[in-house]
């Protein structure tokens, strides 16, 4: 079947709708003929749109090998649901039916008493492979890694390794590389299966296989896992002990995933949206992610309020002084997350780390100094032009060019502090940096306007 | 050769200073030695560690071959410098060496005289498929898709089909996929190589193929192929023209680029850096890329000093409901952001189809009316405690809830209007709609409080 268009919505639409008219009239035989067809994340997609009570009447009629997938494909939320309708007698065959990485992810969603009963469920060999992933780290390479690995000896000749391929690995579905161990089952390399089907039979693995065999630890991070099958371009990224014996794969699709996720994690920490999600249905939930962000915000610029009113008496002399405070802070807020998303970024795909610190700093002071006398000048230049005070005008441009200085450096060194002390560095683009940078911008901004004004003409500097 | 920690830097920082030390003394050979062992990748992160008369040395003693792979490999501006020190001479062969769609990237970033040049010194054959895939755009699927794509007829046998491989797609030298398409070169399915390894050579195409053939057209947003891929976990994703013929592939590491460019992108929008790399060099490239977003952000402030100024009588004789200027713009900001982020979001994955715009702006409303209530009162409470002022404090109550939810709604729909008429909706994260919120939020929040304490209490309102 050729889908020319698989995403369009409007088509699931449809499905969805005929669905649900199925499913109200309890015709279980029509429902699953609609969805023979549909590839799993379809199916999971199409249960998006459906109720609570639809979404668990479709699923338990799925057999257990399509319900396993249309379960790995399910927003987390949904997950949550159906996995809440499911006793261990239906979901222990679906666990069963995943490949080790996708049983775990699972498996550890459960509470620990609903785990131990579903592995019950599960043949023992498999149950030992889950409960193995389960003691890596979420977000390490072991955490994603599949022990479902294809390989062969160096020393085997094509036609051996096509035999071994066909007795032990027969049942991993989707093979895309094989990975060639010496006797310790170290590593030494890896092969395509369009190789072994080219070669001659009575050729050496050892002779045509790929020696460059890039791998990765199981404590390795995922996000360095997939800057690694990236920067290489690996198919998939080999996982091995510390004497390099080969543990498992982490394949080119959870490296899609990985990708995506912190993507959307970096841009979650910037915009403080915790993990709510776009398809989440519950405001309150919503409240709950979002709340603690904004309230961080709130009381930061509780700061600034304060700030302000320390230097009540001038401002009151000096009212346009504070006219131009969301300038300031506009400013110094941009300025630090343009730096600190720079300094991300570099510290992420590792290009930072070729040029070293105090190149990177000092390339951004001598930025920030233009940018900060440019700006200043321009602000500057404005507020004599609309109130004709030349004073002011100095003391804008003086104070913001020494805003934009400070905003760029704290930008740039906060990430560099957060991730020495083994914080992701990409929490420095969200709200409470950015808050901190408001209050120390407006702090600095009021000492040199009402300094220097009240030190040059204490009346009338400003009408 | 087994790399236990590929990606770490200090070893390539050793090799970058044995290699400056081998430049300085004019040894090629050693140099050649020392290199020989490195992957493309890795040779290309060692040059971004050179000087620019360094970087021409080694890439000049680089084998066509080893050349072309490292080209491809090196950060934008790096590569940019080494195009510019080669003749058509030695760059046609290394573009000869290339897959077509990497060849088209390279001879894209030449100037058209420089390009003609060099695509004389291309074969006929490939010249013609890189003209043919310079005529779509740079981020379509036609775009990035390659034209060398290994497929077989649905009704050869298996036999037949190792024999099609092995004669026409030989040199192809990463097949993970082979389609399977009918006697008009219409994609009918797919299959991996290690099927056709395992299955009887007597067995039809046809009968062992995967038949979930999803493909996307030249026409189609790289991103939107991506996230098919994504979606249907697909190692390679056929592009086909409208009558479903193949016409190319689209593999995995260029989607891994290509979610790693949106990344990119989305967070540059955000934080308004152009596209300042933050392994660039040049200080005044900087000042280009990132001015013109700050000068953005400072025109719109000065909106709000003018708001400001309009109501300088009544600020002056409230002079607290200034103090609280900068918690209105970081709270009316913080929600806008949040709720634009996750409105691009739910675009960028499809989930957000799934509801209709009624149904997520009436969630948001929902939230935003909370969040706005609860920051509303935080903050009130506190003006009443720190001021002792009831009337400040309830005005501060309803102001920030109208500004929070105006903050939220512009936020969601202004990325959805931008989708509307083709602009990326993340542009809506970025300085321009942030800025223009600050504005709104502080007429909003200035009109309601000064309007209701001059009503209300003219002159003891506050202090």
């Amino acid at each position: 079947m050729t889908t020319p268009e698989p995403s369009l919505p409007r088509d699931l639409d449809q499905i969805a709708r005929e669905v649900k008219a199925h499913i109200e009239n309890a015709e279980v035989e029509p429902l699953l003929q609609l969805i023979a067809p549909l590839h799993p994340a379809d199916i999971a997609e199409t249960m998006e749109r459906l109720d609570r009570f639809e979404q668990n009447f479709l699923f338990d009629a799925l057999e257990p090998e399509v319900g396993s997938q249309v379960l790995l494909e399910l927003e987390d939320a949904t997950r949550e649901d159906v996995l809440e309708g499911l006793d261990e007698q239906r979901l222990g065959p679906m666990v069963d039916e995943m490949d080790s990485d996708d049983a775990a992810d699972i498996v550890g969603e459960l509470d620990e008493e609903v785990r131990e009963r579903v592995l019950q469920q599960v043949p023992e060999e498999h149950r030992v492979e889950v409960e193995t992933l389960l003691t890596y780290p979420e977000d390490s390479a072991g955490g994603i890694m599949a022990l479902e690995v294809p390989w062969v000896r160096k020393t085997h000749t094509v036609a051996r390794a096509i035999e071994m391929i066909r007795e032990h690995h027969r049942d991993m579905e989707e093979i895309s590389e094989i990975f060639v161990v010496d006797r310790e089952r170290r590593l030494v390399g890896s092969i395509l299966p369009v190789e072994l089907l080219l070669a001659d039979p009575d050729a050496l693995v050892a002779d045509i296989m790929d020696t460059e065999a890039v791998s990765v630890r199981p404590e390795t991070d995922q996000q360095e896992a997939a800057a690694v099958a990236s920067k290489y371009d690996l198919l998939n990224v080999p996982v091995t002990d510390d004497r390099n014996r080969l543990l498992g794969v982490i394949t080119y699709d959870d490296i899609f995933d990985v990708i995506e996720e912190e993507e959307h994690e970096d841009i979650s920490y910037i915009a403080g949206t915790g993990e709510d999600e776009p398809a989440e249905r519950s405001v309150m939930k919503a409240v709950r992610e979002r709340g603690p962000w904004l309230m961080l915000g709130l009381g930061g610029s509780i700061g600034s309020a304060m700030v302000m009113a320390a230097f009540e008496g001038s401002l009151k002399q000096h009212l346009a002084v504070a006219f131009f405070v969301p300038a300031v802070m506009a400013t110094a807020g941009s300025v630090a997350i343009q730096a600190s998303s720079l300094v991300v970024r570099g510290l992420a795909t590792g290009s930072f780390a070729l040029q070293g610190v105090p190149i990177v700093l000092w390339r951004e002071l001598r930025t920030s100094v233009l940018l900060g006398v440019g700006l200043g000048i321009l602000l500057g230049l404005f507020a004599f032009v609309w109130m004709g005070n030349g004073a002011l005008a100095l003391c804008l441009l003086s104070a913001l060019g020494l805003v934009v200085i400070n905003a760029a450096l704290s930008g740039t060194m906060i990430p560099l502090a957060l991730k020495r002390v083994g914080i992701d560095p990409a929490v420095a683009m969200g709200p409470f940096i950015t808050t901190l940078n408001d209050v120390m911008g407006i702090a600095i901004y009021l000492l040199v306007v009402l300094l220097f004004l009240s030190g040059q003409a204490p009346a009338a500097a400003l009408q």
